[in-house]
């Protein structure tokens, strides 16, 4: 018996289009030999529909456009599920449809997750028993979503006191009829999830004493990246894993693991990153063998292309600075939309060294994108002037802030004139640290790089080289540009450690507070130097103001249960006093 | 017997300042004759502390600092109060402390709101029976956490089906030692909240047969205004309603009403705008007797006077155009910080009208507040200049722009060398309708006026024109400036009604639209014209990403339920094909 893994990248709100795009793959299942189908978790509406899910008429549209789905095999499609009345708050359900299930409401989700990115409290009631479907396709299905499957592998931040795969134990164990057990996910990337993934998978395979089906979401939707990577395990710890960064189908053979078949989707516009391969895992075979950095390469570069596919935006502009940062978001604009989509503008001032000039022109030819350069000095000298008297009588950030805000200026002056997006080519250790500028380099509609450490975006340099020269192409990023002192370049011969840690460090103090919440005396604890730690976060409480209007970034380097970009708006005073 | 209402403004995570500042209040109280008091909802953290209730070491911090109280008089205290272990939520309690309390728990909120600015559900586990303590100040007392009163009142936009007001009521036929039953309140202002208000508050005891009172919440915290209003009802309908937008103390005579005494808070920085008179109403009296417009101007103003005050924010940049948007934001500006902590800047360029930049000036003069005028000629020519290829060539949109990023660039440059904050002059009626700049007249850590329609800015005007000529100054807001129709002055002869419906007509759609939450179909039921509505709400949809990057404005328009700025940031593609 086979059972398809819809591994779809649904757009959040587009009924009509995640319908379409479901039967589509339904199609392809079925070439493949599926008898029955299963989508990813709120497949109809995609994940996160947020405060859409507020609007009964909402919820009400995508049942009904979840219940006119008539695929050729019996399919399960996750949907909000009404409650009796408008003010009763939806479930978060799966609905059978096709052959012999006709619409009817298969399961609830029960344990609603609301913490970090997730707010399912906020939307939905719970469901208060094991899903199920039986004749499906000639199969007797136990269901769960996604949540619903972590509290068995004790990878949920609570104990919610109920354990969902243990309900289905128990039911097996009354009744053995069930094939195997599905779960529809919607689980956002971060850098270890493929890892807790099949563990999950393992855990419940093992538990129910049959395979357990996870189909994962894919893609990305505004500020959550999705990385696909759906998975089948067996109880004897067999597992089958579908490529990251692909929309595609995963036929999974019950008997046979060596027989799944991963489908990538037809789609025109279908997401096809990474490897588009299935990998098979022994029993305790760990699936961490990808490299990180390829695989937060890729992340960054599905969020932002289906941020501009699902917008409607098809060029990007961005100001290259002949840095680091502004090279690795080229590189990541050029492998999203393509090097012809993108226009990197060179805009020197006095302070910029002619090795930056080069780098960027550099990068922008390597890659094959469009390159301006236009000197900021026909500018800054007359708003110098202008300002003349608050420049001399004020505080120093003000003069270095208005070359920042100056290329914004004429960024945003071509995005507008060309109908593009401008990207803030920041990253998350300067933005933590405000070592940025408001309406400056902070300016644009999305951040590719603002949820990545600066050693990552070393790293991803690496990776976009050795992708270029792989293709024959040269290295977009410049040994110069890896190499020498990083710079803002707003001052003379200044450096980013005139006023920073040396990034190695800076990253190591951060991860600590922001991934695992210590605080001053537990960082300093592991080896740093207290002055230090206590510089590092006193910026980070100043700089909050700017961190609340940052344009949105992919989630990429947030780990379980990590703060993230989420830092809590209130709290200026020191609470530990 | 008496019981005090602290009606404290405190400052979201500040443990220390707001335990200080409920002590000198309580102090307050007892010389007003007191014997217990009883603080607002969360009164040790301030609310909303949002994502700072995810660390268990802050709540810790917060319970550890509401049990170290020592008061003169028993005190009721709102407080986090922690989960049984780091893993489980905290409950939204209320603490005794003083003599014969103790620090013992006596009430976890039951129902905790989860929709619109409220996100209780993601922080808190509910209790699960209605709070009590004995022997306070000899008293024996009923206790409701804030929404706990709201379902008696049928004011909650679901059934919780648990209404704790029902559950005192069976409990005081069981055992009538109950002298009152106290709320501790934090309750956001809309414009018809006090009546709401007060109807929770009658219902409530007539239900319970005692006096029920409402200690609320008073001050700015982020992007929340909260009005104060503190209640006491009688069984009998007879009300007495604390001063909005001041901080103090309501001491209420449980036997005589008329003896209700308000004492304003005697801290330094305490908020004081508004009549800071107690109101007795009669039976069946509404309490909607003052001017809708002054509420309001007073709303604006704490929000952006407490903003400063908790940040650290001790000056105001602005520019003036010499439109009726910027003079009122500079009449809230000099009314929040002072005028002479104000400073204006009119930016004219060449397609400024001499009445606008006269209309700033006054404005300016007026207020007492600093003024400079620097003309944009000298930056727009060779800004156009240095753009000049994608101007001729591309969106017309570019070169308007271009001129509103211009003047944040100076607005910007003062404000940082002056190390004061910029304020956004925008209204909700032309940001709903992306009738604004990114990065231009959107600059700004704070957008006073970004909550209210234009209609209500024209309210305002009048508001802040009669209230300095009844200190005998000159009125801010010129007839001219009130009179003549708005303009963005971004084109030659260009007003706002080439692009947009007459304001009147916009204000009406869109509260239809984002108040009521109706659709295209029901707005024109009601009489507008079907194009006219369409291309109002189509606008909405394009601009929502300059919504999504707005600076924060206080609450003030939304009604109960409303979805104010809360909208979907997904939810691009219409659903309801």
């Amino acid at each position: 018996m086979r059972i398809a893994l819809l591994q779809a990248d649904p757009t959040v709100g587009d009924l009509a289009g995640n319908a379409a795009r479901l039967l589509a793959l339904v199609h392809q299942a079925v070439e493949a030999g599926a008898s029955v189908a299963v989508s990813t978790e709120l497949g109809i509406t995609g994940y996160p529909p947020r405060d859409l899910l507020m609007s009964p008429e909402f919820v009400r549209a995508a049942y009904e456009k979840a219940r006119s789905i008539d695929p050729a095999i019996p399919t399960l499609v996750g949907t909000p599920v009404p409650g009796q009345d408008d003010d009763t708050a939806p479930a978060n359900g799966v609905l059978g449809v096709g052959e012999g299930l006709r619409g009817k409401v298969v399961a609830l989700k029960q344990l609603l997750p609301t913490y970090d990115v997730f707010d399912e409290a906020r939307y939905f009631r719970p469901g208060s028993r094991p899903g199920l479907v039986r004749g499906a396709g000639g199969l007797d299905l136990g269901i769960t979503v996604c949540e619903d499957a972590w509290q068995a592998a004790g990878l949920t931040p609570m104990d919610y006191g109920v354990d969902p795969v243990a309900q289905l134990a128990t039911f097996v164990r009354q009744d053995a009829t069930l094939s195997a057990t599905v779960n529809l996910s919607a689980s956002p990337f971060h850098q270890s999830k493929v890892h807790d993934r099949v563990t999950v998978a393992r855990t419940a395979a093992e538990r129910l004493g049959m395979p357990f089906l996870l189909a994962n979401q894919v893609g990305g939707n505004d500020d959550l990246v999705f990385d696909g990577s759906s998975v089948a395990a067996w109880p004897d710890g067999t597992v089958v894993l579908a490529p990251a960064w692909s929309e595609g189908v995963l036929t999974v053979d019950l008997d046979d693991p060596a027989a799944c078949v991963w489908t990538p989707s037809a789609a025109a516009d279908a997401l096809h990153l990474g490897s588009n391969e299935v990998r098979v895992l022994d029993p305790g075979e760990s699936p961490r063998s990808q490299n990180s950095a390829e695989d937060l390469a890729d992340a960054v570069v599905t969020g932002l292309a289906d941020y501009c596919r699902k917008s409607g935006l098809q060029r990007i502009v961005l100001g290259l600075s002949g840095g680091i940062d502004s090279a690795v978001a080229a590189c990541v604009a050029a492998e999203a939309l393509g090097p012809s989509a993108v226009h990197g503008l060179a805009l020197p001032s006095r302070h910029s060294s002619q090795h930056s000039r080069d780098d960027a022109r550099w990068t922008a030819t390597s890659l094959g994108m469009r390159f301006s350069e236009l000197h900021l000095d026909a500018l800054h000298a007359p708003a110098e002037g202008l300002l003349d008297e608050v420049l001399r009588t004020g505080h120093a950030v003000a003069g270095e802030n208005l070359q920042a805000r100056l290329r914004a200026l004429l960024v945003m002056g071509h995005a507008n004139a060309e109908g593009a997006m401008a990207i803030a080519t920041g990253n998350k250790s300067e933005l933590a640290q405000g070592y940025c500028t408001l309406y400056g380099d902070m300016a644009g509609g999305y951040a590719p790089l603002g949820d990545l450490w600066k050693m990552d975006v070393y790293a991803l340099a690496e990776v976009f080289n050795a992708r270029a020269e792989a293709r024959g192409q040269p290295a977009p990023v410049n040994a110069s540009t890896m190499t020498k002192p990083p710079s803002a370049e707003l001052a003379p011969d200044q450096v980013d450690e005139d006023t920073l840690p040396p990034y190695p460090v800076l990253d190591r103090i951060l991860r600590a507070h922001i991934e695992e919440g210590l605080d001053h005396d537990a960082i300093v604890a592991r080896g740093e130097d207290a002055t230090v730690v206590a510089d590092v976060l006193a910026r980070m409480g100043r700089n909050e103001h700017k961190r609340w209007q940052m344009p949105p970034a992919p989630r990429v380097s947030v780990r379980a249960f990590g703060q993230g970009w989420r830092m809590p708006l209130a709290g200026r005073h020191d609470w530990r006093d």
